[in-house]
């Protein structure tokens, strides 16, 4: 965590919202996208997934992007990786921190990534391997967000105890940090609360990551306040919730970055983020991807009139 | 609050939603939606204001359903007074309980019901007083929502200090409960536990009302789970968001009841509301309005699979 915030918010929209949505953007679009999210202030971007071209024709451009990310200042490039061939991609195109998503469904994990929960640890443990035959200043981290952690589409409910055996499964396998993801937009604010500090009890402090939550049923914000009560200080969102599901208008994918940054400078937490300008990042988005339905109330009304961001705390 | 149900969800719709649009909708429509609203378990519904009819027309036939909205079984029948000559017209029409809401910023309250906060206490005592004059068993409850308690649109922040000395003198005035309203959607879920612990301290619990909420900025579910952490046990809000500002689409009024109850009942909190029957009401609203804008996330995907409701907890 940066010295001079309180929570970290992870840009997801340009990996989470463009995955999400058959379009191409332009890999330049992209890039003068990203570029305006990180004049606003976001430190944390996830710029795309080195999946297979073939299944995500979208996410192809994934090593130009971190190559030209990187050289952006005060900014950690994140890159998806779903397996050791990705993560070879990435390691080569110089990224620094990768994410994998298993997932605790087995449906969905065969799915998503075509890796029952097993075999996805294995293939954690394989990039984590990968990772250690590195110079050590030249290792990446390696960040894993447990998927449907919180309940499945296919599944229904996902046994929790089964989540937080996994997350001691993965940070056994090398996991730097171990996150849980609401990838179905199913977590409630209490589950939210029992998990992560299951989670943290499972694998200490140290090791635990953020929360990546979707709004699909409009609880995104109630399970970040819910996140907060139990010290988790990362939160991944996306610029103007792109990704939402194109059979659900309303129902976005996830939680809004606007929103997000908007609440947690109000509650006097420090995010380095410039409202005002995320805002303006939302013009650069649709410039590259005219008409497309984004989402987020607070850039529709504004600040409140008087509004102050957040200040430092304790003694300077 | 009835013996089981663990958080009140009193609809408001019928005023707030019904009074920020244009339209007026049809009596015999209005009683559709209320008798809709009932049957899907709802136990308080606010049905409309006895505001001037010249300055709310929509708000005209308040007499009427307060008559017919008190034969329909469990149900507390709610009706907003802004001042002594609504109080008259209320206890005549039968209403069991009554809602004011004096503001703690000056120019709104200036604005919104002609009175400084200082004379709108003085309203609510003489409100409380002509309450006295009647027979014990035939006594509303007067209840009052602190307007603009969490910031106002004219005169940016509010004094917190204010709002609970405020709140201090409309218990002396008479009033059976008080809570707080966030009329401008500018809480912040952090604001919203230091206000609901002063408010507490300073009338005690058995006069705290609830929370009236906003989504004006999104923020209206995590401002519901902060609410929660302080015990506050009724909240306010209307089916499909009914009453967004129409200038800005998709930053709704009110806090969505379907969402709402969802979270409640997803956080093992008993509402006594049917969700599916709460979606179908939305068709009745929709039928006396039709194409008027409505709101909500979980109404356009569905339940989560597998999902259940709160159960009775502790020893039966």
């Amino acid at each position: 965590m940066p010295q001079n915030i309180d929570v970290l918010v992870s840009e997801v929209g340009p990996r989470d919202g463009l995955q999400s949505i058959k379009r191409t953007m332009p890999t330049k679009a992209k890039l003068d996208w990203i570029q305006a999210l990180a004049a606003a202030g976001l430190q944390e971007i996830e710029v795309g997934s080195f999946v297979s071209p073939r299944l995500l024709p979208q996410m192809a451009d994934c090593d130009e992007l971190v190559k030209e990310s990187n050289k952006i200042k005060n900014l950690t490039v994140l890159a998806l990786v779903p397996n050791l061939k990705g993560a070879e991609r990435a390691i080569a195109a110089g990224a620094r921190k990768l994410t994998m998503p298993p997932s605790a469904s087995r449906t969905h994990g065969l799915n998503n990534i075509g890796k029952t929960p097993e075999e996805a640890i294995d293939e954690v443990k394989r990039v984590c391997a990968l990772r250690d035959t590195l110079p050590v200043k030249q290792r990446p981290e390696v960040e894993v967000g447990i998927s449907t952690a919180f309940g499945c589409t296919l599944e229904g409910p996902v046994s929790e105890d089964w989540v937080i055996e996994m997350a001691g499964l993965l940070a056994k396998a090398g996991a730097d940090s171990i996150g849980l993801s609401d990838t179905s937009g199913y977590a409630n604010p209490n589950q939210i609360k029992r998990m992560f500090r299951r989670l943290r009890n499972e694998i200490g402090p140290e090791k635990m990551a953020g929360a990546h939550l979707h709004n699909t049923r409009g609880q995104g914000l109630a399970n970040v306040v819910a996140a907060l009560e139990e010290e988790v200080t990362t939160f991944d969102s996306s610029l103007g919730g792109l990704g939402g599901c194109p059979y659900a208008p309303g129902a976005t994918g996830n939680i809004v970055t606007e929103d997000l940054v908007f609440m947690l400078e109000a509650m006097g937490l420090r995010t380095g983020i410039d409202i005002e300008a995320l805002i303006a990042a939302r013009e650069v988005l649709l410039h590259g991807l005219p008409e497309e339905m984004i989402y987020g109330s607070l850039p529709e009304v504004g600040l409140p009139k008087g509004f102050t961001y957040a200040k430092a705390r304790g003694p300077m």
